[in-house]
């Protein structure tokens, strides 16, 4: 049975939450006062629905179900996981615990808060050791940092135990050790906005030329590596202290405005404002949220090539979803290999799936039957593998952004060096595509064909003898251009 | 004849501009009196030339020719422009703006100066009115950004001349119109370096935290969004103003540590470079550089694939080169139709291009060929276009990283509804693949062929003549698995 989690406050950040648990399988209920909340939370949940399965490379698992309860104790009942996103005022918080845990004791309650520590939180509840910091970043459902803070009288069990609930639905949990106004992050955060706030209140850039020195220069860099492993590969090979060396004095510098906080009132607010739209107004923010998740889809999914800081955060989730998957079994048709989404970067122009793509979802589909007869990345390893001598693809019809794909494989023919086989790739059953295809076992190192060794042969034989029994499919044997 | 560039200071930033002016065909002289400079440059020049080349999407210049000067006046003699790169020093800058204007007084001078504000850099110069601020960011080859700072006597036409120089090696000049110190960048990276050095120093995080509150959370963010458009987006549909009344009171918060500076001592050293040891040590510098340089490579094509931010400056860029190389004229034999460098992204994990890049390469030469007959993307916006029914595959050699590619078109029969085509991808004019396709002129709306309109059947017309006289290649009408 699906667990529960209780969002309480529906805004953006809650909205971010429960769209994160809702796709990750867990029903939700959401309390918020606003009679709008359920508009906001639905958009918020557009979003991810189109951007969060774009990261994941299994099927996702099927969606939770969302509910608007009427009342906390409504949204609470029953609840695996609670967590509060109002706003950022510390009585206001105070009375949602209380409400809490008048029927909730025991239940974890993360507090989204920014810059509340947990022992304020905490303050006069019923049960402190249940409320604890899970500090997340917009957009919720994309970015997997959670600050998770706890203090001195939190349940470390329960601690424990709600970082691996956001483990589950994709996050990153990071440990803060020792609580502390703000964090970490947005210390940082707020030291950032209170030197733009001097620049722009001076006279010395506007909001687009800030956004530009950010994006163009240490914006790329801190998506992948932070301020210290940046500055690291910085000092080279001398090290962190000879980096430290050369720029340790220019603190006592009188770099930043720090000292102070520039007043904030309306001129500051409209001066800004009007800066910012000069800049970003000829989008609407949808166009702008938009933009930005297909950016960091984008981001991601390179760094999830490459096992790297948030990429590996995605990796482990993909793996521990696999783990809790059934293991497809060859049956006595053509042989389940591979299940896809169509990602946007495979779209083209048209909005159709990218032509070289349908190969692409060829190659995980043989890729993978090569790995079920032994043929895997350790193989390759050897000095041997497979390589693609021939393909002949059919385009029968079309993949759009978020299709679920299957790639089958059928045997055609095998002997020693050769593997003739036929692939489909199918959406709702139906073949998009066709790709006859003959492979040859090559010894790697002399660029030759040579036998595959017989633990290879051995698993494609039965497979190969089940698929003779199958009906020749249409296309195999056929040429380009090849009448009806 | 090629121009040349004057690189003062050979460290990790001088020899990041040297590549960058190398790789864009601009001969370099380098002075700088260490003996190891040779080797430091050649290392960064190494890096570059693996990483921006993966940039680009057309064919690099040819390289520039790299000197080593023995003396300043040697270095900038006959240098178009002048990049200063030596230790933040300002007596030492001064000494060696007084050298290079004994002989050069009225060359550009950018100073890669973190912090100094040009007049600061101009006092006592010959001629102050050509030495400005040109600040770049690390690694230097690959982040667009060039903060560029004009004093009130500067020369606005050598300024912009100046700017033109950068984006020609693929920058992005932002023209800081005010000086300040630090110019801008820097003053966040200060704020950001003093709150991390009290967070390590008071216990609460350790660098490898801190990093990891970075990259998982805002750092993937300011990848394509700086500070300003991010809140923007925040806020909502309500907007800045909004995002500006919820989070501006916080500005009084007790958030940063910011009213002081930790003091900067061997102890403090000792606990941040232990630290930093033991999140990244297990890497070498060398490992950390090639990581940071794919990750920024793939960030930088997801940008430039959507157009957006430093993409913007880099599509730009091909823009700018394609507009000086000279237009292929269709010939007698294939048409050759596009020019490839195969990039990191297209590599299995054999090392060899991986299968659907062949496909892929195919498609940009198709697409090329098909805009060559005015069947681009804007008529695909008028609800027509081709698609490919049928596609054949000869695999018959390898492409590895950084293979220049060439797409050539071959028409085998061309009607009103059907194009016929022969594609070979070729590599020093062998074809490592060939493919036959088979495309169909379609009428999208209602997902049926239909003839191609007079227009371009006339732009095919005399391609299909001339190329009838073309032998037919072997593979075509070939099926998967004919012998011989």
């Amino acid at each position: 049975m699906a667990r529960k989690a209780a969002i309480i406050g529906g805004g953006v950040i809650g909205g971010g939450w429960a769209a994160r648990f809702l796709l990750n399988g867990w029903d939700v209920a959401v309390f918020d006062p606003d009679p709008e909340a359920p508009r906001k939370v639905g958009e918020v949940l557009a979003n991810a629905r189109a951007a969060l399965p774009a990261l994941s490379d299994g099927p996702m698992p099927p969606e939770g179900a969302l509910t608007f309860a009427g009342t906390i104790t409504e949204a609470v009942e029953g609840a695996d996981y609670i967590q509060e996103s109002v706003s950022e005022r510390l009585d206001l918080k105070h009375r949602v615990f209380a409400q809490i845990q008048q029927v909730a004791p025991d239940t974890p309650i993360g507090s989204s808060t920014s810059g509340f520590k947990p022992s304020e939180l905490q303050q006069n509840a019923a049960n402190p050791s249940t409320i604890f910091v899970a500090h997340p970043f917009n957009p919720v459902y994309l970015l997997p940092l959670a600050e998770v803070v706890p203090s001195a009288v939190s349940n470390p069990a329960l601690i424990e135990a709600a970082k691996e609930t956001l483990r589950e639905i994709g996050m990153f949990p990071l440990h803060v050790r020792k609580e502390i106004d703000a964090h970490i992050a947005d210390r940082f955060l707020e030291a950032v906005w209170r030197e733009a706030l001097w620049l722009v209140k001076d006279g010395i850039a506007t909001t687009e030329e800030i956004d530009e020195a950010i994006r163009m220069g240490f914006g790329l860099r801190w998506g992948q590596m932070g301020l210290f492993e940046t500055y690291r590969v910085a000092g080279g090979e001398a090290g962190m202290k000879h980096f430290m060396a050369q720029f340790g004095p220019c603190l006592q510098w009188p770099w930043t405005k720090l000292t102070d906080v520039p007043e904030f009132n309306d001129e500051l607010v409209d001066l800004i404002a009007g800066q910012s739209d000069a800049q970003s107004g000829h989008h609407t923010i949808r166009e702008l949220e938009r933009i930005r998740d297909r950016n960091l889809i984008g981001f991601l999914r390179v760094l999830k090539e490459r096992n790297w800081g948030a990429g590996k955060v995605l990796l482990d989730h993909d793996a521990r979803r696999r783990a809790a998957m059934p293991v497809p079994v060859p049956g006595d048709g053509p042989m389940e290999c591979a299940r896809m989404t169509v990602l946007p970067g495979w779209i083209d122009y048209n909005g159709h799936m990218t032509e070289s793509r349908y190969l692409f979802a060829a190659s995980e589909t043989s890729d993978a039957f090569l790995r079920h007869i032994g043929a895997d990345i350790a193989y390759v390893g050897t000095g041997f593998s497979y390589y693609t001598a021939e393909t002949h693809i059919m385009h029968l019809g079309e993949a759009k952004l978020g299709d679920a794909l299957t790639g089958t494989v059928q045997v055609l023919a095998a002997d020693e060096k050769r593997l003739h086989i036929f692939i489909r790739i199918l959406k709702d059953g139906q073949p998009v595509a066709t790709l006859e295809q003959m492979l040859l076992h090559v010894d790697m190192s002399k660029g030759k064909t040579c036998p595959a060794p017989r633990a290879i042969l051995d698993r494609v034989a039965p497979i190969a003898a089940a698929h003779a029994a199958l009906p020749k499919p249409e296309a195999a044997g056929r040429h380009v251009g090849r009448k009806g």
